[in-house]
């Protein structure tokens, strides 16, 4: 009889977002009246139309697609070479940063990517996760048998966890033990927390000493709002040699429905084979994305270049300016509300400590049926994000302007009697 | 230091249409009068516009993405459920297949999902593979480190190839001995060849008294003219207790660059885990999809339901004649020409013995270099496969006959003097 991967069965519960789409229906029709001014601040989706330079180069390239001469059938796997052109110029190139067009690879979405890096990497890489984080880091690295088992909180066995705390500004210290793969995303999802060039270079530095692969995941990059914070961790010298990184067109066009991304794999980055050769790990993820992917759709191609055009980049400045407003007045309100906050200044996400120690899902239960708010539970995110929650700055100014009103009138946490 | 992915190392040479890619590029720089007459047959790549259906459906989806009210953020990772609907009841439940909606998986290639399948099944499974057939299958094994070394031919150690040669019609039979996992590919790329419903019964039969899995692929079921041939691996009795689909519409609506296609996982579907225990395979892929994947391009999904309209069938029976007219041409004229011929009857794919006992890889560069055709070279779709070449029906009505025009001026097979 044929085999399943048995390590799927270690997973605990469903994946976090579909599981707030599963309470959230419930919750629904339970309560038609509650349900009609519900607001959804839970997964980190975007709100805001496609910029308009992207509608007008989508209808272009769909008219190339209906006509023989210009039609478009399998294109490069690893992206058309006018848009890796414009991204390693623009992200990279013009900010005075060393990456090859080449080192570019165009795909359908950093979820993916994220998931799929471990695709060319060894099973014996200890592997070291921030918690609270993407929960896709922790789950794909379980599906591909690098873990134990779970314990009660959620925590797998084998897997190093860099805990991300007030005290040291949910950006983790490089551990004292060695890893080999290390995660971080940075504006940091769930917390909000951007690393700093010091913070970087600890890393950097961590990696280049134990030889290790840094996965940096930049999907929140154009939120960082603070100069002095890098953009890239290849910003930091030698991180072309330890680094690969991701970035999204999801939060900056809102592309989470169009779907592109790219994966920045230096040619200088190594890796050593079990009998302790080193090679390049760029021909490797070459080989993965040209045998298990075909390529991003030609017409989002060209939706994504058009995002580097004078029109884009001003029409994504607004679009990020409209969602950092947002977190400005959720930041403000959550205060007001007396709440415990952090983030919201160099990312769309509010990290706030949930009152009268409840749990993660506690609040977000207790806010969906009071406030009619749909938050995200911080547990969720890792063991660590446990008596925390993310509010996403993902919405209408009207919309975000209500949930801080709304948030400073439940205010159960400051009266003990109905806490 | 980090591992790498030793597997990958036993991949021998590039992934087959790179190098086709490569060697053509260098011929044309070297002959650029000849590169202006180049026809290509290789890559099996539409040539076609995307039906007028599909560019009025990509419109308005891309006009509703540009406003607020119709914008689309993140979908279900599974595809939205109109096109899951639309799928399973036009191309199963219509033809009395027995497949619900949400055992459909729209995802953005069938390259992709061959490739994932691996993700939800064990690494001890025996795996038994079609030969010559789509280079996708092997390679994903030997990278997901299922297989030992590659001999010379390029066969890998561990893999029980399954023959296809004239005598069977290039349809393989079950083995005598036991394998867990077996692919199939029909109508099959590159042979052309079919299933017959006797043969694919055969397959079910043994896959139940083995308990194996079937993984099934039929992304060019759309060229099945026999109607006595059947479309999908469910028409078969039993087949959804051991049978997984894989469908494209790259080649049926010409998304070879706009990127859709779907995998049906039957609930009925079961494996063992390690332990003996039988589970479903289902939420396993399910989980799969919603923690690596996020979904496809909604204004593709349109573009997908949109070949399901009245206008849509009728457009892609269009394509699908014009396609199979090209087909007839060429092997009339291969035929013409004096070569052994087969397939491109049920399938855009004409199979062709080398004549004068020739290698693939010569032949390609024969024909190359003379005719200034691209084909496929045999040898590139799996050891069995050597000795023969493949000719892709994707083209212009003009152009498949001027490649049976130049098959039969060549004829230096006829001639020993120049041979």
């Amino acid at each position: 009889m044929a085999f399943l991967n048995d390590n799927y069965l270690k997973l605990k519960a469903g994946y976090l977002f579909p599981e707030i789409g599963r309470r959230v229906k419930v919750f629904c029709e339970a309560n038609p009246e509650a349900a009609q001014r519900l607001i959804r601040c839970g997964i980190g989706d975007v709100t805001e139309p496609l910029p308009p330079a992207v509608i007008a180069a989508l209808h272009k390239a769909v008219d190339e697609m209906g006509a023989r001469e210009t039609f478009k059938g399998y294109g490069p796997e690893q992206g058309y070479e006018w848009l890796r052109a414009a991204i390693a110029k623009n992200d990279f190139r013009d900010r005075g940063l060393d990456v090859a067009d080449d080192e570019i690879f165009v795909s359908d979405g950093s979820k993916c990517d994220c998931g799929s890096i471990l695709d060319i990497l060894g099973g014996e890489n200890k592997i070291a996760i921030s918690d609270p984080v993407y929960p896709v880091y922790v789950d794909t690295n379980v599906m591909a048998g690098h873990t134990g088992e779970a314990n009660e909180a959620g925590a797998y066995g084998k897997i190093v966890y860099l805990p991300c705390r007030p005290s040291n500004g949910f950006i983790p210290e490089p551990p004292k033990r060695h890893v080999d793969v290390i995660y971080l995303c940075s504006p940091n999802n769930p917390t909000g927390a951007a690393a700093t060039r010091p913070q970087l270079e600890a890393w950097v530095k961590y990696a280049l000493e134990h030889k290790a692969i840094i996965l940096f995941d930049a999907a929140y990059e154009a939120y960082i709002s603070d100069p002095a914070l890098p953009h890239s961790i290849y910003e930091i010298p030698g991180a072309r040699e330890c680094a690969i990184e991701f970035r999204s067109f999801s939060k900056n066009g809102g592309f989470t429905g169009t779907r592109c991304a790219f994966t920045v794999v230096p040619k200088s980055l190594t890796a050593q084979t079990k009998t302790g050769e080193t090679k390049p790990l760029h021909p490797l993820w070459a080989r993965r994305m040209t045998t298990k992917f075909n390529g991003v759709s030609y017409i989002v191609q060209r939706a994504a270049e058009a995002l580097y055009s004078a029109e884009g980049k001003a029409q994504v400045h607004a679009l990020i300016e409209h969602y950092l407003g947002n977190a400005a007045v959720l930041r403000t309100g959550a205060k007001k509300a007396g709440l415990k906050v952090f983030g919201g200044v160099n990312a769309p996400y509010i990290w706030v400590k949930t009152p009268k120690d409840l749990t993660s899902w506690q609040a977000f239960d207790k806010i969906l049926s009071e406030a009619n708010v749909v938050i995200t539970p911080g547990s969720g995110f890792g063991s660590k994000g446990e008596g925390y929650f993310r509010i996403s700055a993902f919405n209408s100014r009207t919309n975000a302007e209500e949930v801080a009103r709304r948030l400073q009138a439940l205010k159960w946490w400051a009266s003990p009697e109905t806490g």
